[in-house]
C-alpha cells in the first residue's frame, strides 16, 4: 500500500459548525486569555534574565510564587498554539507578544546556546545534572515545537535560529561519543520535536539525535539516572525538585523496545510512544513499530477510559494496573488524551488502520475536548467520569500544561482529517472541511460537508482539475454498525478493510460521494474486569460519549437515575443548548430519597418511573457545579 | 428512671465462645506481640532519658526511625490493654515489662512533674507551645488511663502517683486563673481520662479540669491556637510537626456546645464527645447533653458506615460532608469505631435508649473488631468496605494507635454487657456472660447463656440470695424485627420501650428467662443520599454485617456477583471456617468476563446463574489477599 501522509491543518479549511465554533472560541478568547494567565502566573516574568535581584536557590520567585522548572515549556507551547491560531487569522497583537517573548529568550540564551530560564537564573553550574526530574530537554522540545510553528506561520526565523543553536548544543552534549553524556530526558517530548525539525529542515542529524534519545531511554548497566544521581551526590547537588523515584514513572525501567506494558506517567508515555512511531516510520524500524503495536494493544485492551482518557491515578498522573479505571477519581489528564491523539495519528500513518483513527476520534471528541470550557478560558486538568458535584473548571493551574495542549489541538484540528498518498486520498474524520491537494499529479479540490458529529449524513465532492484515477479511502468508524455509500447517486457495494472503504476510479470534476453513517444512540458496556463499571452502561452516539449532568436532570444527584436495559434511547436535537446539540433521552427509574429518613433500613428505597437526559461528555461542567456520571446504573 | 451504671469488665466473666476466643487470642498473643512491636519501633527506647548522645532537634531518632510526638500515648495505651488482660490472668512476664516501662517514665519525669519523652529529650524549653498539633495532653490522657488500669488490676500505685503529679502540673498550668494558659489539647483524650481519675479518686478537681478543657475547646476571641501560634512566631519556634491548619480538624472551630455538625478528625471527635457525655452525666449539664444528642443524630443520619466505621477520608482521617461514604477508599479508622463505642456507652448511660446500644453493638462486631486479625497480631488501621484485592493487614504501623485500641477493647469487652441501677439490671449485649452484683440490696448471680451473635436463642438465669424485686431490662436490638420472651416458661407479652423490655417482679433463686431473637439474614439498603451505594445491598444477620470475599467465591473479583432482589438468603453454619461461624448464601448472578475480549463493546456482558457466600465482615482479610465487597450490586 502506498504511504499516506497527513495533510497539514494549514491546508485544511474547517467549514462545519462543530469545529468552527471551537476554533473561533480559541482564536477569539483562549489564545490571549492564556497569554494573560501566563503573565499573571509569573512564567513570562521568569524569562526576563538576568534578574535585578540575586535569585534564590529555592524555587520560589521574588514575588512569592513557586517558579516551576517546566515553565519554559508552557511558554513554548503557548507560542505553538498561538502560531496555529495565527495560521487561521494573523493578529498583530498576538505577534507582538510572541516577539516580546522571543526577545526574552534571546537574552536568556547563554553564549554556548543553552536556554533554560530556571537553571540559568539559579544554578547555571548545574545544568544537565538531573535529566530525570528537571525537564530541561522537555522544555527544549516544546520550545522547538513553538519555534517551528511560529516560523511556519510567519516565516520569521529568529526563534528557530535560537532553538537550532540550542539543539546544536544538545547534540554536542548528549550522545555515545567521547566526552558526551549518555543522558535522555525523564519527560519525553524533545524526541518528537526533533522529528518535526527534521521534517522542516530535512537534516538527518535531528532524526539521529531523536533516535539516540529513544535508543538510550531505559538502558541498563549502568542506568543513566543512577549515574547522574551518583554525580549529584558527589557534587553535593540537591536539585531533585520533581523527583519520582521509580524509573517506571519515566518509562525508563527497561529499554523501550523491550517494553510490553504501559506504565508510569501517562503524558510521558504517550509523548514517547508518539516519537517511537515517528522513528519507526522514518527509520523503517520494524522492532520499534512492533513495540508500539504491543504497547498500543496494552492500552486499548486494559487501560483506556471510554472517553479516551488515560491514567487513572493522580498519584503518578498515570497508569496503575489492568482494568483500574475508577470514575470519580479518574485523573485522565487532558494532556494525556491530547498526546494519545498525537500517538494515534502516527500509528495511523504506520498502518492505515481505522482502529487508530477510532481512538484518535474518541480522545478528540471526548477526553481531550472536555479539557476546555465552552467559554474558552476555563479548564479541566483531570477529566473524571463521575462527579458528586464538587468538580469545577479552573481558570488556571500552577502546572498549565493542559491548557495549551488543548488550545494547540483545537487550533490545528484540521490536520487530523485527511491524508494523501501519491495515488490516494484518505478521509479519517468528518465534520465539514475543504482542501485542495495534488493527487496523482492533479490538483483536486476536496470538500466534505456534514453536520458531524451530530449527523452521519456526509457529502463529499471531488473536483480534480482533470479526470484522474486514484483511491478514495473513507473511514467507516468503529462505532458505525452499518453504512451506505454511493458515488454520483449510484450505490457502491463494498466492505471496509481495516476500517476504510476504498473507491478506486477515475475521478472527474463534480463527482460526488454520499456516505451515510447511521448514528443511533448506543449502549456501551465495559469489560467485567473493570469492576467499577459492573452493572453500568455508558451511552454513545457516533463518536460522542454522553453523560448525565444534574443541570439536565431534575431531582438532585444523577447517580440516582437508573436506565432500564430495555429502555429506548432517543436522540433529540436541542437548538436551545450550546448553539445546538443532540441530547439523548430515555425512560429511567429514579430512586427516591424523600421517604428514606434513616441512613440504613431493610426496605429498599422507592423508585419511580422517570426519564433521563444525557449530554455529550465534552460539554459537562459548563453550567455551574452539579453531579455527573458517564457510567449509568442499569436497572 | 433510675440511673444505670455499667458493670465493669472485671466483674463480668466472658463464657460464650465468640468473645472468649477473641479474649484468649488477645491474652495469649496480642499483648506480648504489641510489646515486641513497640520495642522494635523504638517507642520504648525513646522513653529512656536522658539519651547518651545529644538529641537532634529533628524528630528522627539516632537509629534513623522517626520519633513521633504521640508515642508516649501508645505505650500508655499498651499498659492499659495489658492491665485489662492481667485482670483476666495475671502474668509475671507482662508485669515485669510494665514495671520496666514505669522505671523509664519515673526517670523521664521532670522535677515539676512534666512527663513527655519527646519534648524532654529535644525541646524542654518549648513544652506547651503547640497544644494544637503536638499531643502533650493527649499523651497524658492515655498514660493516665494506663496508670489507672494498672493500679486497678495490681494495686500498684507507682505509675498512678507519677501521673497524679503530672496531672497536678497540668492543673496548675492550664486554667482561667492569673498566669495560667487557657489552652486545651488539639487531640481530645485527657478529658475522658480525667473523668476516670475522678471516678477512681472521687476528687472533684479532676472533674473540674476536664470541664475546663471542654469549656475552653473552640472558644473564640481570641482563639487559643492563634494565641500560641503568635507566641511561637515571637519565639521563633518551628515545631508544628503535625500541623493541620483547619481548627475544624480539631473540633475547635467554635465552642463545643454550639456545634451541630460532626467535623474533622474522627477519633478526635469521638474522644471529645465521649468526654462531653461523661461531663453531662457528672455535672448534670443539660446543654452539654443536648449538644451530644445533636451531634449523635448528625453522625447517625448522615455519616456512619453500615459497619459502624467513621470518617470516609484519609486526608483528614475524618469527616467530609453528609452521605460521603465511599467504600473502597473508606478510611473508617479502627480507633474511630472503638471511640464511637466509648461515646455510645456514655450516651447509653445518659439515657437508657437502645439506639445507643445498637450503634455500640454495630461498631463492636464490625468496624472495630475488623481491625484485629484472627491471629491476633495483624491489623487494619483503615477498614474499607470494598477492596480490589490490594488491601492487606499490616504487622505494625508508624502510628500504632489502632492496635492497642482494639486490644484494650477486646480485653475489656465484658464491660459493655451489663448495667445496674439501685433497683434494676439492664442487659445490653448477649453472648454468654456471668456476673454477681448487688441489686436492691441483694447479691444476684446473673448468667446469660447463648451462642450470640450466631444465634438469638438466649437463656438468662437470675439467682438472688433472697427473693428480691427489681427491674430486669433486656435490650431488644434494633435489628430484631420480632422477639419472644418468657419467664420460667410463661410467655411475657410486652413491648420494648426505647429498645428495652422491662420485667419487674420479685426474682427468686432459679428464675430463668428465655429471650428469643429470631435472626434471619436481612438485606440492608443505604439512604439514596449515599450515591456510592445506590443499586447495592448489604447483608446483615443479627449484629453482624457481612461481606463477599474472594476466598469464598470462585471466579475472581467478587464485584462481579449480583444478588437478585428476590433471592432467598440462607444462613449456613460452617464448622469448618474460623472455628465455626455462620455464613450467608444466596443464588446470584455472575457476570462472565471470559467472552468479553475487548475493553468496551455494545453488547452487555453475559451473566450466568451462580451463588454467593457472604462472610462476617470482621473476619475479612484473614486468608490472604483478595477482592471484597460489603455493598453488593442488586440484580
Amino acid at each position: 500500500m502506498s504511504q499516506y501522509h497527513p495533510v497539514r491543518f494549514v491546508d485544511v479549511r474547517l467549514e462545519g459548525s462543530f469545529w468552527k465554533e471551537r476554533l473561533d472560541t480559541v482564536l477569539a478568547t483562549t489564545i490571549l486569555s492564556q497569554h494573560r494567565r501566563l503573565d499573571e502566573s509569573g512564567a513570562l516574568e521568569q524569562l526576563k534574565l538576568p534578574k535585578p535581584v540575586p535569585p534564590l536557590r529555592h524555587p520560589r520567585g521574588a514575588n512569592g510564587v513557586t517558579v516551576h522548572v517546566f515553565w519554559d515549556s508552557d511558554v513554548g507551547k503557548w507560542i505553538e498554539a498561538a502560531s496555529y491560531a495565527l495560521s487561521h487569522r494573523r493578529d498583530a497583537v498576538i505577534e507582538a507578544r510572541i516577539e516580546a517573548i522571543i526577545d526574552d529568550f534571546e537574552r536568556a540564551q547563554e553564549p554556548d546556546g543553552y536556554l533554560n530560564s530556571f537553571y540559568t537564573e539559579r544554578e547555571p553550574e548545574n545544568r544537565w545534572t538531573n535529566l530525570r526530574d528537571n525537564h530541561e530537554l522537555y522544555n527544549a522540545g516544546h520550545m522547538l515545537e513553538g519555534a517551528i510553528a511560529y516560523y511556519e506561520t510567519t516565516g520569521r526565523r529568529r526563534w528557530l535560529d535560537i532553538m537550532e543553536r540550542f539543539i546544536a548544543l544538545i547534540a554536542k552534549t548528549f550522545g555515545t561519543g567521547p566526552g558526551q553524556k549518555r543522558g535522555y530526558c525523564g519527560h519525553p517530548e524533545i524526541e518528537l520535536a526533533l522529528v518535526k525539525l527534521y521534517h522542516l529542515t530535512g537534516e538527518r542529524k535531528h532524526l539521529e539525535l531523536a533516535s539516540y534519545f529513544v535508543d538510550e531511554h531505559g538502558r541498563q548497566d549502568p542506568h543513566y539516572y543512577d549515574v547522574e544521581l551518583e554525580e549529584r551526590r558527589r557534587r553535593g547537588i540537591d536539585n531533585q525538585l520533581y523527583a519520582h523515584g521509580d524509573y517506571k514513572y519515566n518509562q525508563a525501567h527497561m529499554p523501550l523496545r523491550e517494553q510490553t506494558k504501559v506504565v508510569g506517567h501517562a503524558v510521558r508515555a504517550m509523548y514517547m510512544y508518539a516519537a517511537m512511531a515517528d522513528l519507526a516510520v522514518e527509520n523503517g524500524d520494524a522492532a520499534l513499530k512492533a513495540a508500539c503495536e504491543t504497547l498500543w494493544d496494552d492500552v486499548m485492551i486494559t487501560k483506556m477510559y471510554v472517553t479516551g482518557g488515560l491514567g487513572p491515578s493522580a498519584h503518578n498522573e498515570g497508569f496503575t494496573y489492568d482494568y483500574d479505571l475508577p470514575n470519580q477519581t479518574a485523573y485522565a489528564e487532558t494532556c494525556a488524551s491530547v498526546a494519545l491523539i498525537l500517538w494515534a495519528q502516527r500509528m495511523l500513518h504506520l498502518d492505515l488502520d481505522g482502529k487508530y483513527a477510532d481512538v484518535l476520534e474518541t480522545a478528540l471528541y471526548n477526553g481531550a475536548l472536555s479539557g476546555l470550557s465552552r467559554d474558552g478560558e476555563h479548564y479541566f486538568y483531570a477529566n473524571p467520569l463521575e462527579s458528586n458535584g464538587s468538580a469545577k473548571r479552573w481558570e488556571w493551574h500552577p502546572c498549565p500544561c493542559c491548557t495549551m495542549n488543548v488550545s494547540r489541538l483545537v487550533a490545528s484540528v484540521g490536520g487530523y482529517f485527511l491524508s494523501t498518498a501519491p495515488d490516494g486520498l484518505a478521509i479519517h474524520l468528518y465534520g465539514g472541511i475543504s482542501a485542495s491537494r495534488e493527487i496523482a499529479g492533479t490538483t483536486v479540490a476536496i470538500r466534505e460537508q456534514s453536520n458531524y458529529p451530530w449527523s452521519g449524513d456526509i457529502r463529499i465532492s471531488l473536483d480534480p482539475e482533470a479526470p484522474t484515477a486514484f483511491d478514495l479511502k473513507l473511514r467507516i468508524p468503529g462505532w458505525a454498525k452499518s453504512f451506505s455509500l454511493s458515488v454520483n447517486g449510484v450505490p457502491v457495494e463494498t466492505q471496509p478493510v481495516n476500517g476504510y472503504v476504498t473507491v478506486h476510479r477515475t475521478w472527474s470534476k463534480g463527482d460526488s460521494i454520499a456516505l451515510d453513517l447511521p448514528m443511533p444512540a448506543e449502549r456501551v458496556y465495559a469489560n467485567p474486569g473493570v469492576i467499577m463499571d459492573i452493572g453500568r452502561v455508558a451511552l454513545q452516539r457516533g463518536p460522542l460519549v454522553y453523560c448525565l449532568e444534574e443541570a439536565d436532570n431534575a431531582g438532585g444527584a444523577v447517580q440516582r437515575l437508573k436506565l432500564p436495559r430495555d429502555a429506548e434511547l432517543e436522540a433529540v436535537r436541542r437548538a436551545d443548548l450550546f448553539d445546538g446539540i443532540v441530547t439523548l433521552t430515555a425512560p429511567a427509574r429514579a430512586i427516591e430519597p424523600q421517604d428514606f429518613n434513616a441512613l440504613y433500613r431493610t426496605a429498599p428505597p422507592r423508585e419511580r418511573p422517570s426519564s433521563l437526559t444525557a449530554l455529550p461528555y465534552y460539554l459537562w461542567a459548563n453550567r455551574g457545579q452539579g453531579s455527573m456520571v458517564v457510567w449509568i446504573p442499569e436497572a
